[in-house]
């Protein structure tokens, strides 16, 4: 079994290791918080730690309403430029905690003053001793190439961040996410069978809205790291405004389809979709019977919504949603007989300059 | 003769009559910042004008130090966030000017009182009246549903918002610009005869870094929307972390390689993918001997450096850099039988909820 696999299945366990690991210090940052509170959050990171700052994004702008920014690291990394960093609070993001440009960026933050936490598998890193507070993912060491318990840590993580800013995230529903990744990975075996249609799949889109927007961008850098897969990732708003074009019949897409505010947009690309006669795959939960009856191939999480909460129904949707997509790509590689361990090319951690 | 192909062909005059136009708004607008700056910018846009926003990041963080957040339109739209926009400068890109959801983020804008700024070819458009200041690209209506012209102008136009921040923009040199991209549009019959290897071409990777970032999803864009490629962009940081695993023998990639600090690692990618025998074409300038000696395939503009300047070597490559991009694609597209003024699936004029 591949080790992408095992680390797959050990996300029930790393979720709640997290969860007890970072709650004392959520809320040590939340008194900390309501004394002062940041005019711009800014996300540093790359790859599929950039992949849950875009989560981040999201969710810290729609719990808090304080502008959020992604960092584009060369800016302070090859053009040095003299980034204003007062109030602003800067969350770097790595699982290596090596990342030499992230690590600038909080160089700069402490510099200025600015309040600099980090999010990182390893205790003793770099970013660690950089940053002024840092939320462990204790998802323990992370051996395939492929992440996939870093990516769900670092969004629980950020969950315990929205929280420490007031944001309205509830740490009961957060205690059910181990349990709810842990139905989801009872998919495996319906998945495993459905991968085999897809063995001589070569290119392929990826589509979400909102909160699941970054699955989308995780679930794509899955199928291109480990299945060779070129995977282009859209929000359907933007694919709707060119991409489309590319959709010929039994084009291959995957949609992640939560209810709530997103829904109905991407219940008209799916329509769209249909109507091109393109291969659709949709992630989605028991809770949207309508994206289950339309879509011909779906995997339904058992992702509850969070009703009568301050925040959208679907919030808590992301962990449990990118679960069967993790599973999808590992299986697919089995299928394709790759090593997603190891891909053609790469390393574990990427220092960049 | 496609529209697209006329169109890029117009842009040296279109960049002419939008600065005439733009500059006097511009020292206006310098005044006005001078007295009040801002303390986050948030660019809104989709599709090409987001890929111009993109430039936008990189331009204004570099020549400012304002950190600059790209706006994820469903947070103020399906989520409904009470964003808290004081102090921030608002600035919205569109070329019709009727992108509803671009347009609701300039509402909240002005409710809140902050500055927010309209950059369109439309100025009798909803945009031009929801903002306090308008950027009119002076590019007469665009007519192929590929937008080409409009993302030079709206190029333009940041780099004038640049200035107007005390940015250390040179109006002299955005003078030059439409000659060098009169002296890139030369490319033509290099270009229409390099075109015709490609017709086969399904998938493909675009790469810039930096300020030329944008540009790759620009290029990568008019690949899916009039060739129906499926043109992955990325970053060279970024597609060394993963993505690169997908590259095999003969798989075709075009990279932005202006001289600077982002050559370095371009030229390292570079030496990758001939490790690799990826199928390389790079767009470079006269000033980049080593990449044009390094590329098996060059198109080489003729952008000048700004060298002794505030800002960084190629801050004013990105425009003359697009315009073999958007030649490639408008040729490509005529190689492979299609029409790129109507591709299939899209109309010209995007509504968004």
């Amino acid at each position: 079994m591949s080790k992408m696999l095992e680390e797959i299945r050990q996300q029930p366990v790393a979720l709640e290791r997290t969860l007890a690991d970072s709650l004392r210090l959520a809320e040590r940052l939340k008194r900390r918080l309501e004394r002062r509170r940041p005019r711009t959050i800014l996300l540093a990171a790359r790859g599929t730690s950039d992949n849950a700052a875009l989560f981040g994004r999201y969710l810290l702008e729609i719990a808090t309403g304080i502008p959020v920014s992604l960092a584009a690291p060369s800016v302070y990394t090859l053009y040095g430029a003299r980034m204003k960093l007062d109030d602003v609070l800067v969350v770097a993001i790595s699982q290596s905690g090596e990342s030499t440009d992230i690590n600038v960026v909080l160089e700069r933050a402490r510099e200025q003053g600015s309040m600099a936490i980090g999010i990182t598998n390893e205790s003793a890193s770099a970013m660690a001793k950089l940053a002024e507070y840092t939320f462990l993912v204790k998802a323990g060491r992370e051996k395939s190439v492929a992440a996939t318990k870093t990516y769900t840590g670092q969004l629980l993580c950020l969950y315990l961040l929205a929280y420490a800013l007031g944001g309205g995230v509830r740490l009961d529903a957060l205690a059910r996410l181990p349990e709810w990744t842990a139905q989801a990975l009872r998919l495996e075996d319906k998945i495993a069978e459905r991968a085999e249609r897809y063995r001589f799949m070569e290119r392929a889109v990826v589509v979400g809205r909102g909160l699941v927007y970054a699955n989308a961008f995780e679930f794509a850098l899955k199928l291109m790291e480990t299945c060779y897969v070129v995977a282009e990732r859209f929000s359907s708003a933007d694919f709707l405004h060119g991409p489309i074009a590319m959709v010929e019949r039994a084009f291959p897409a995957f949609l992640f389809t939560p209810s709530g505010v997103t829904w109905p947009t991407m219940r008209e690309m799916l329509a769209k979709l249909e109507h091109l006669k393109a291969d659709t795959l949709i992630i989605t939960d028991r809770s949207n019977g309508e994206a289950r009856a339309l879509g011909k191939s779906v995997l339904a999480v058992p992702a509850r919504l969070a009703r009568k909460s301050a925040l959208p129904d679907e919030v808590y949707t992301p962990i449990p949603y990118i679960v069967p997509a993790q599973l999808f790509a590992a299986r697919l590689a089995a299928e394709k007989g790759l090593d997603p361990d190891q891909p053609r090319t790469l390393t574990k951690v990427t220092r960049t300059l």
